[in-house]
């Protein structure tokens, strides 16, 4: 936790917060070590970012005088669909996508993602903003990536996928021999990233007629965990 | 596991391999749900990469007649300095940067490092490889990264560092006002990579003394597991 993200309700006023929840008062004191009079970095949940100062700690609260003055780092102009990976890479991946400052995502389904993905809890809404919210914390952001679910694979590349890929380079990344993944992008992207065992060609079909060319990374296969940030740091 | 990977005793002749164990047997089983006549890309550990076809499979061994005549895909040309993860990390890292064919890793000590994670029974030499062939299994490679385990920061960067980084591209993976990490390199690089809350001063000083400059990745934080496919994809 590099930022100490705060909510609307942790104001007490428009410069202080008081924090209550066991989680953020653990942190502060067994990793942070933190005493009255330390200088932690916070950042409004979709706001500011800036310092705070606590003015006391112990088990039940921390109070702490803010000062929010610095925006958030920019997104990156992304959006990234992605092939519903399993529930336990899930969770790291969400947390990934949120710490890179991706903008959007898309999770999605595909030939080779097994059924019972899709039953996991880790989909529900508040666990999906719970491993956001981790990420905004390891990178210094506050703003949350849009996430959208589309559980059928077809309807979404026919009918909306060409709308939300409009105006941005679309790519597919898929191993083959197609060009290299391009490098120091600056314009928006829409790029896809298969399941384990990648797009099956009809998928890699449909996804070209919405406008999305397929790249690869090279000879080596990679998991998600590492295609998406070897992907994007490449990209951008 | 895109590739199964052989040793030499599992050859029964120059083309006949049978294996035995468990893990490479539930594999075929319960992942790619093998039978006689399928056809698996297989690896010489060390050696060359080809395919191998099933003649029989049953609880107890499997046999193929295998045909070697690929290389494995070409190393990066990279050292790779980091600062020791915490055990459940380096287990991920090591497959990480097995995958992502990291020529050689050296597992160094650091202000940050907690000394419990030196204990940890995943650096055993045999608990090292096996995360690493992970690595190898996923991306489709043969070679293991050469590991070094260096558990005294200042005598290895005085004393050997110089030796290893000389004719190679220097660089500190580092926070702050550096300039951007470079990208698509062509010549050998030696690149170090942070703790989870960097390095100290000291320590930059001391890496920028062995010939290594600071390069930063931008505003955002990122956990060591992230910071390093995206290093390797940025640099490569």
């Amino acid at each position: 936790m590099n930022l100490i993200l705060l909510e609307a309700a942790d104001f007490m006023a428009a410069d202080r917060v008081v924090l209550r929840d066991p989680r953020r008062l653990a942190h502060l004191r067994e990793v942070h070590q933190a005493a009255a009079g330390d200088r932690m970095r916070v950042g409004l949940l979709d706001g500011l970012m800036g310092i705070g100062q606590i003015e006391s700690l112990d088990t039940g609260q921390a109070c702490l005088t803010v000062t929010l003055d610095q925006p958030p780092p920019a997104k990156l102009p992304l959006t990234l669909l992605l092939a519903l990976p399993r529930p336990k890479m899930l969770r790291r991946v969400l947390q990934t996508v949120s710490a890179m400052g991706v903008a959007r995502l898309v999770l999605l389904n595909s030939y080779r993602v097994e059924k019972s993905f899709w039953q996991t809890p880790f989909l529900e809404p508040a666990a999906i903003e719970e491993q956001l919210r981790l990420g905004l914390e390891q990178a210094r952001d506050t703003v949350l990536p849009e996430v959208l679910i589309e559980k059928r694979f077809k309807p979404f590349v026919e009918d909306r996928l060409p709308a939300l890929a409009a105006g941005t380079r679309g790519l597919v990344g898929h191993p083959g021999s197609y060009p290299a993944c391009p490098r120091a992008l600056s314009e928006p992207v829409t790029l896809a990233i298969g399941p384990e065992g990648g797009w099956i060609p009809y998928e890699v079909e449909k996804l070209q007629e919405a406008g999305l060319a397929p790249v690869q990374l090279g000879e080596r296969i990679l998991r998600v965990e590492n295609a998406v940030p070897a992907l994007l740091a490449r990209l951008f």
